[in-house]
């Protein structure tokens, strides 16, 4: 196993100690694995977290306009109840916490449970869960679809109605909008190694691909022979477009980026997924083509597509400040 | 070879294509394989560039406050200087126009003839050549030292003091302040695949990397087994603190992920390197840790430190906007 890591066992603590001496202006709780801002802001608070090795997610999040804490579990494993009820106690400013939880059966549990001791402390706590992975129907860690980059709009649209000093069922409906709005779907073409474990998680031959892999190695619909990036924009967008009718709208566009796939071929995807994406009359209102929701160094890529409509528009264009995205 | 291309031949052209629908501030000349911005601002023009696969360098680097225009040339090989031509002409606004060259044999001659080009279409063309490899003395495609990640740091002050409406000459000085002051070391643990050979240029063994490897896989100073974050981090500043004197100053860090390095790991090294200059009494102003001039797919990172003065500390903090770099 060749990584940049000293004992396996504290990657976690060490990544996150090295995260805010890059970004000063956030401030990192040990033990509890939270990131949260140094200033707080009087409002409605926003937090999300899961299992770590998903870098930039989520404390690359945490910053004006977005998330006001995140919470790192151990690499791909949940948050536990109790960091989960430090990060809600960091982001509360007494307006109340809306979690964003990705749709993982450990995440639903552990964050519920922290809701419930919150609650125990008079912080009023409503949560969203992210299904946006149109791959499979369930699956390893899940019942019900995963959640996977097209989190990272749902981090971003709530954030910027809760900055507009919106009272939390305000901020929960328009992350609710951007749920039932959102779709992705990812593909794998390398597999990788988790510090603690020491080998590949799966194996793929030489040509293979995965096509709707997790992004935690879990089992996705086909194995196939590599693809051109014009035939891969088609497979990927066209199961998005099968599950949700995008035609003749405008949307935001994600290419995602799972570790180790050079910006050069997310490029190139972008291109192919506007091509395909014009032929449907969609319009794409922005994009965001980089690495936003890894999965440590796997090779691969996903697909999001956000339908807009006015309000989610007026909210993505909200300025935002974080490590990970900055709008202005 | 498995990527996410269409034709090996054309990738430098899709992904050109790719880059600007994701960024419509700016526009791509097909052919040229120049990106500009589309708004042109009344000031000493910046132009960088050289061999394509070290995305996000350098259209990346195009916008307010940093380049004007960067030139493409193929996967790892130089823009020739029509190209080059095309790049300061779109850059050029009357006063006069900044080259910012990495130091390879092959760019330093196209940039040249493309500096005599411009010359003779009455645009007053300076320009600067960084080195800030510490690695090896001379190396395959250069003489003297490689120019690396500090690029990004040039582009940043040089462009900063631009838009300060300065002349030529001020911009120039800035420029050659920032390479007399910056120092990078980098180290590699798996090779990229050239998407026209379809095979690494290289081999490691399973636990074996490449202290001081170049950007496009040339040989470093040593072959060794992995180490672990903390010796790779004296490793790395060792080799810049004994060429350069830092002790006692205030420094920019970046920390350089060549492709496909996770965060997790840049961020544990980051962790890492500040500890071993916090030793040295050497204050770290501010840290840039992500993929700023990445290999393809290389596995690896770089460690860059620039010595701050007030002026370079107060340019560094102009605000920027370009696709892989935003400050303000």
């Amino acid at each position: 196993m060749k990584k940049i890591i000293n004992e396996p066992n504290n990657v976690v603590t060490e990544m996150l100690q090295g995260f805010v001496k890059a970004n000063p202006q956030l401030v990192y709780f040990d033990g509890a694995e939270v990131v949260a801002k140094k200033e707080k802001e009087n409002k409605v608070g926003l937090v999300s977290g899961g299992g770590s090795g998903h870098e930039p997610a989520h404390a690359g999040y945490v910053g004006k306009g977005m998330l006001d804490a995140a919470v790192a579990g151990n690499v791909f494993a949940s948050p536990s109840p109790d960091r989960v009820l430090k990060g809600i106690q960091e982001a509360n400013t007494g307006k109340g916490v809306l979690l964003i939880i990705k749709n993982y059966s450990g995440d639903i549990m552990n964050f519920d449970m922290a809701k419930e001791l919150a609650e125990m402390e008079d912080i009023r706590v409503e949560s969203v869960v992210v299904k946006d992975d149109v791959a499979v129907e369930d699956s390893t860690h899940s019942t019900g679809r995963r959640g996977i980059a097209g989190t990272v709009f749902v981090h971003k649209i709530a954030g910027a109605k809760a900055v507009e000093d919106a009272e939390l069922d305000e901020v929960k409906r328009v992350a609710e909008k951007t749920i039932a709005n959102v779709r992705s779907m990812g593909m794998a073409m390398a597999p990788c190694v988790l510090p603690g474990v020491g080998k590949p998680g799966f194996a793929l031959d030489e040509n293979e691909i995965e096509i709707g892999m997790g992004i935690h190695g879990e089992p996705g619909v086909e194995r196939t022979n590599i693809k051109t990036a014009e035939e891969l924009a088609n497979i990927l967008c066209g199961k998005i477009l099968e599950d949700f009718d995008f035609a003749n709208s405008e949307v935001a566009l994600m290419i995602n980026g799972l570790g180790a796939t050079p910006l050069m071929e997310l490029f190139i995807l972008n291109n192919e997924v506007q091509k395909v994406l014009s032929e449907k009359n969609i319009s794409v209102y922005k994009s965001f083509v980089g690495n936003y929701m890894t999965s440590l160094e796997m090779a691969g890529c996903s697909v999001t597509l956000l339908k807009l409509d006015d309000e989610l528009k007026k909210l993505l264009d909200v300025p935002c400040n974080t490590p990970a995205l900055k709008v202005w």
